[in-house]
């Protein structure tokens, strides 16, 4: 019988998804499961944008432009430019999410088997975005101890071979939450522009901060425009995971022509969000501040509960809404199992994903878990509650 | 300055849309187009689709599950059925349009470098899809004199190296609107068979046919369920283009496990559009028959109005909406930029799409262009007027 490819074979399994034949097993056992485990936020989608779905003008849902609705690109711009983020709407292009985008940069920059070197743990889908585009993902690991801040130029100069040929960021990062200082940002700049490297930064968690240190887009080093791609996302800023709906952005005009070539295979991206979303650029300031508010909150909630959990170690994380924490066990994967499969309290249990999956170096992440707290504060609490209970019976096991 | 890869810059420019800055500049200049050059109907959409976008009832718009909505696989297994095409819900994982489910089958079924043979003249985008997977499309050619038809064994066998490990076949066709009979599409199957081959069939016009031959949907075929992958789209069925919803099915389950990976990296397909459709095999049979006589009339028209043109050759499609024909030109790409450029009736003129990137052997396909009939009679009428007028004038330069 003929077989497909092994590359096909080859692709991970996504690591927070692929326990979620246990997690329908517990619902159908009737289990309540607490969902920390992916970053669906709770949070309700801007009501323009609900109110422009309906009235979707158009009887024929016909093709968009592969680049993107026009009014779409000028709102994504007008939104740039209020973020101090220089962009015009001919630099931006809009993709199927984020994922698209972070897809494109890949097969656009790297050649076949080059290196993207990124900074671990990351956003575990970076290894299939790689591995689709045939581009090896390589990394320097951050450290619970050091909150996840990246890394002295030194290591990574350390992890550059002649096959790097961009380095991938995200700040405020999925999954550590920590956010780059403009500082630290600069030296890896001056690094790249020095070793002839592309940045690919992924900002999909730029309204997503709760320190003093306000995120900075790579955009604002004018010195790297010809280096930069921007990759970025409406799902976490207006919680429209659904709608599938990202950026890729670039002042290096040869990247945005191949990104239009790329488009144009693709012939679009969905039209009825994308009219939806032209008009998200009137939505106010205050939305996004009242949902930095409750994140932060949530967040103070979270690393409250989880520190007082005897062996659980976990920072402040100053922006995205996840965490690494480090558990006292022997396996997470494990652990997390044991959460759907054989643990509950009062019919509840929660969900979190293995922090194995967000790091590329062997065996690293093996007792830590990614929380995402897009739960609301006593759904949070109780979330402590369960994981510290549960931590006990499984070490007592 | 650092460089762009070269797959980047090898990727071939949709030959269909690389002539739209011509055709803005006209416009620009205030001429009509009558746009014959991309397959994007002006049926409307069904109204049910219409009214269950705006009845979302979702205040989150939340990720879908990766491998589709729910009730939307059930509903497309539902209409499966009615076609006689036995696929279960769990043998249907919905893609961002047929697209996506192309590049899938693509870089599932194949190996890096390894060949997908076609049919040429075929859709365009397929070229951009093995590029995207790193596979190499080769074709056996199919003829204007011969209407088309699936070739002979014999010339098909010829061109199957120790690299081809799929076929591709699309019928009802576009670009040239053929449908294949049961019989040759059976020998084909014996011989993919025979071979190890995968066969992938493009079933995305199974409701564009126009005479008694019924298109054959390849999953009829039960010896040859593990070699086969059906793409499909809600595209062109309900005139949904800008949904972006496609379908990938095969009742391999190798195939659909990596399918799954894939779909899990890109999170989702988007979720109103998702929503909506899931009601779709609640449209009539008599929406498609209404759709079906209308497409005939436009074919009888159109063929009819170029036959009529000196040195023009085409027959009668038999499926889909585009037919391609030969002009009296030397190059009909030249020809399809002179009708932008440097001609005009009353101010109007008429967009076509050169054959040649629907081939690719080098040279074939010159004099031809691929015309897809998605307007109304009357417009045909003075779009095939205008192509004779534009010939006339071209040729007396």
């Amino acid at each position: 019988m003929v077989k497909i490819s092994q590359r096909a074979l080859d692709l991970p399994a996504s690591p927070i998804r692929k326990l979620i034949p246990y997690a329908n097993q517990a619902k159908a056992r009737g289990i309540k499961i607490y969902h920390l485990n992916i970053g669906q936020p709770d949070i309700a989608s801007p009501e323009l944008f609900l109110q422009k779905i309906k009235q979707f003008p158009d009887k024929v849902v016909a093709y968009e432009q592969s680049d993107g609705n026009a009014k779409l690109r000028k709102s994504a711009s007008i939104y740039y430019k209020r973020n101090n983020i220089d962009l015009e709407a001919e630099e931006i292009i809009i993709t199927q999410g984020g994922s698209e985008a972070l897809w494109m940069a890949c097969f656009i920059l790297l050649e076949s088997e080059q290196e993207c070197l990124t900074i671990e743990p990351f956003y575990a889908n970076y290894l299939s975005f790689a591995n689709l585009a045939n581009v090896k993902i390589t990394a320097v690991t951050s450290t619970i101890e050091n909150n996840f801040q990246l890394p002295s130029i030194t290591k990574i100069k350390a992890a550059v071979t002649s096959k790097t040929k961009a380095i991938l960021l995200c700040s405020p990062s999925n999954p550590t939450g920590v956010v780059y200082s403009k500082k630290d940002l600069q030296k890896l700049v001056d690094f790249c522009l020095q070793k002839n490297i592309f940045i690919i930064s992924d900002e999909t968690y730029r309204e997503f901060f709760y320190e003093k240190l306000m995120p900075t887009s790579l955009i604002t080093f004018k010195k790297a425009h010809q280096n930069t791609v921007i990759v970025d996302s409406f799902s976490k800023r207006f919680s429209l995971c659904g709608a599938r709906l990202g950026i890729i952005a670039s002042k290096n005009k040869d990247i945005m022509a191949a990104v239009l070539k790329m488009a144009q295979a693709r012939l679009a991206a969905p039209a009825i969000e994308q009219y939806a979303a032209s008009f998200l650029d009137k939505v106010p300031q205050s939305y996004f501040a009242k949902v930095q508010k409750e994140y932060k909150k949530r967040r103070d909630t979270l690393v409250t509960g989880l520190q007082k959990i005897p062996g659980v170690v976990c920072g402040y994380p100053a922006g995205a809404f996840y965490l690494i924490a480090q558990l006292p066990v022997d396996d997470s994967e494990k652990f997390a199992r044991f959460l759907l499969e054989d643990f509950a309290f009062k019919g509840e249990t929660v969900m979190v994903a293995p922090a194995q999956g967000f790091y590329s170096t062997p065996n690293l992440g093996k007792k830590q878990v990614r929380i995402a707290y897009v739960l609301n504060c006593e759904d949070l609490k109780k979330a402590c509650l369960l994981l510290g209970k549960a931590l006990e019976e499984y070490n007592k096991k």
